[in-house]
């Protein structure tokens, strides 16, 4: 079988799971006040050339997400995100759970627009009965999108400008940000992403770790207290030096990036390939997952060689699925891979 | 000034303000447990003929909304509603900051279809990702809509078929149902109201009390303890009995739909008055909100004279606008309005 | 019978229902923003000599208590309060539904010490897991208290400078403020009040209105958008007119102070009639709320003439019991009700 | 350094990590739906002799204790527990952030009787106001408790029966179940905890885990889409598969007991080595968590040898601190620890 369903079916990579069992008998402080900690977080600064940064390190996206939004809103606000956003539609209502209403915007592949944020805005400020709907309060996107795409540099800086216009919080999800960063499409530098947003987290989970989220907390505005917040949200692991471990691995001799590469790299193939077979996509996506539209039979016969994610339907004879590479993906996979829907298309 | 803004800028109908002088020196029992409640709540059962419900009164629709939803719902699970919804569009969040999605789906003249209710719990069901995903938990309506609409009967009983299906309650808003009882459009009786859902609210504010709605809850299912969650939501009234006497006369002499009647007929008479001078409406509604399209300079002239609600943008030239009705219209306002209006057109 | 089981058994006082009557045609703004409040806000400002003050009218005691914490606080943060406050004793867990902890301190005859409240925080902050703990965040106290008792001007001004000291906002309920501000036994003048707390509010409920509490937020910090947090709460009145005029009528004329003076003057007659009598008393209530012990067999003889309020066991044969005036408690009645008990005792 | 300041400050059981590192490369589903995990839940309800249980994997303690009270109460109830419960005050205020109130009651050692708790309930329901006040809707008590002890069959068996006769569910919080179980002083056989609650959970965090609690879902009434919920607290690991295969591994050749019995034994040799040299004891425990009341100039002297908990101040002198075995404590490491505080003492 070759894994393309997702990219979190494995364990972690080995040089992470290797620093944990060399670290196992250490002893240290709990709840992420140990040096494993530290110096991670300092590793994350100096990726992404942020000193005064806070890093906080928690175990998954959707508690990141919920911590974060529930940090960052007063009761009455509402976040502005895409209508395909992870909070919007796979969170199972985390966000409303926290008391907030999520603010749906069209997206156009997975991305919104500064206009369209500041059209949001704007309409709300000048409604008549502003006091009586949801003021928006933060803006969330993906990056990656959650459709694989990307936002430009220049995007992300025009919906910051906005966000700065209306003093509002922009956060972004980085589940999958270093596919994002290593990917050949991409213009914005590790450097850039503090400059251009108050809060993100880069995601360990679907980069090869067994679990875990690092939170940069760009602005000060939000700092105080933030770790009560999280454990009140049952979010603040125990043995938190796992974080920590994992964190400082990915961030040594570049791995979080190299990680990114082999996933971009490997999804670009096998999206070249699919296209010289003249397949067609369904979203332009850049990144490690990729949308390709394949005949309904083609699926049934590959079944039992190679896994995939069901996206959605085309039409009567064809479907929409997610390929969807990682750290351990090799290009050998992919060739076989190729092989075989060659062979069954 | 003509007030055609909205039906609950003045005071309340006379006989309900008589009846509140008349008792003032009595001495009650607090919270809603005098017998001035016990009598409107067996006259609202004899009205509804549904000896066996339950009835509350609360103060106003918001909290009623969110009283009854946060009652209905479990944790994980949302409520289904038209995208115009007043939970969805109204209430500053007020549903979400209870904890629970609004899953809105698009309407029709501010109805939505029990075929679009069907397509949305079975394509949840059905989704691989379901548990990542809000769950229907109850499907909430408004009668009249949001834009004067109606339901009919047949509309009614297919919507609490697919209800039934999903194991759900309907809940049905009636802040103005006295307006859609009284309407010539419509087909629904008081006494089907509690065979076509499991709770719905009679509203007094819009219906020419001082405030008060009652909640009528038909299932047995979410009674239990329901008056805790009540005053848990600042939602018992010290001075219950204010409610009961109101809604006592409201349901004495039929007053209730004769409210309701001088509403739907002098906004018949405005709409067929303007439908004369060849104005055109947005929504096509027969209940005392009437939606018609203005040009832009009459509405810069009919300001002094005439009170109406900007509704929305309609094209360069015309806005639409609401002009509302209520249990003190008199048709001689209406010919007034109607002259002013064919004056400055 | 005579009626001194509470404060809102009745109606409004009549000149606050003869202003709603002799207003009752005028149409207005909804949702407060009427003329009737504005007048009633400037009364309010000049009363307590508060000019900068945000003034704002809500329905009831518990829903002001919950919209005010729920604006106040940060999600991490609890409301410390005296045990019997009523916010921890007396609404179905408002104050938890909104997501924040009740941190009772031990009371003496219904009030807390400023020493109290500054172990409180200092015990919090000095603990080594305080991050695993329940952040102080604001101080509740109720004047007068729940047992009918005053803090004084000193006690008041050392509770304030604790709260400054440690950065958190002092709210005071006043749901019975204008009997305390009567009463012989205080020293705290109305215009001391916005001197002495951040936020407070002066409540009609029990002062004769029909309903309605006036919140007075002195400090500027919790202001931004407080009326999407009152709407969101479901706590906007749509009628807002009613209790603009019922406060404007109670701040006109001295109302609010003569309807606490007789509720004092009523109850401190009663008092001293039984105290005569050799009757001991629970709590030394200088205030409208007084609780006598009373042999088991006296209060099976006055139950039918006159109505009381049960407090709690005292030994085998007495119990304590609550008798509340209000403003239309009469002298004479009082003299009937001492009577009647001297012939039964 | 001897490490007795807690069971959680290294990494895992050698066991755990080598079935976490033997299994790293197969891929499994995400989210708890792998084999591993179904395998762990048949040991698991095979160890506690309870066929017809749901078994749910979560995180850490905090998250289990939130997740499952916000799904065994309706909003307006609270949960009952001992005032040193660790929802009550070690959890940053997780449980009312989830709406709901913590009623504590005093605690003796530790414990809560079945007496108090059926006052609890009487109380409440008997209460004149009863609705205006937070109903118990549960019962939360940690076997062992914070302090170390232990709840008999007998207690626990009429616990079980007070909340049978309330018809609310009882909650035992196991996060060091395992010494619990394999406690000297233990009549609690794993097979009569279904017998004697309706939601237990397994700790792992605290029982050589790198992470993760085991959730026994007994009754059957709040089984539905429990999955949902723990997804919505951002509780659903996405490789869930860890948690299973450490949980397989604990339950294999009675690991959970065996670490359960050399934490007690360690602990108990320190205890029994203390005492010997006069020291006194603050609780009375059986586990693996001991309070010894140690003068203050002992303390200053063992802080490089020993690591410890400081717990409370006893006198001017004194202090108490805990001392926390775990799986690695060894015999040889007390018996050193035993000689430096004898010379120092």
């Amino acid at each position: 079988m070759i894994h393309l369903s997702c990219d979190y079916t494995c364990g972690a990579h080995p040089q992470l799971l290797d620093a944990i069992v060399a670290t196992n008998g250490h002893h240290t402080e709990g709840y992420g006040e140990d040096t494993f900690c530290q110096e991670a977080q300092n590793a994350i600064k100096t990726f992404f050339d942020t000193p005064n940064a806070d890093i906080h390190f928690l175990v998954g996206g959707t508690q990141t997400n919920r911590v974060v939004i529930d940090t960052l809103l007063r009761p009455h606000q509402g976040v502005v995100c895409a209508t395909c956003g992870h909070i919007n539609v796979h969170e199972s209502g985390a966000i409303e759970a926290g008391g907030h209403k999520v603010l749906a915007l069209t997206d156009n592949e997975g991305k919104i627009t500064a206009e369209a944020i500041d059209k949001c805005f704007h309409d709300h400020f000048t409604d008549v009965n502003y006091e009586h709907m949801v003021q928006p309060g933060m803006v969330y996107i993906s990056q990656p999108t959650e459709y694989g795409t990307l936002y430009s540099l220049k995007e992300l800086k025009a919906i910051h400008r906005i966000c700065r216009k209306y003093d509002v919080p922009l956060f972004i999800d980085g589940a999958r940000l270093g596919y994002a960063l290593a990917s050949e499409a991409n213009d914005v530098a590790p450097t850039d992403l503090p400059k251009v947003c108050d809060v993100f987290y880069a995601g360990g989970t679907k980069m090869g770790a067994l679990m875990g989220e690092a939170i940069v907390m760009v602005s000060k505005k939000w700092r105080k207290d933030f770790r009560y917040i999280i454990k009140q949200h049952g979010a603040l692991l125990a043995k938190g030096r796992l974080l920590g471990i994992q964190f400082k691995t990915l961030m040594t001799d570049n791995l979080y990036l190299k990680i990114g590469a082999n996933g971009c790299n490997t999804a670009k193939q096998l999206q070249q390939g699919l296209k010289a077979m003249g397949i067609q996509f369904y979203y332009n996506s850049p990144t490690n997952q990729i949308f390709p539209i394949l005949p309904n039979t083609l699926l049934d016969n590959i079944n039992k060689d190679i896994s995939y994610s069901y996206w959605c339907r085309y039409d009567e004879d064809h479907s929409v699925v997610r390929f969807c590479t990682s750290w351990e993906t090799t290009p050998y996979e992919i060739e076989q891979a190729l092989n075989i829907i060659k062979q069954k298309l």
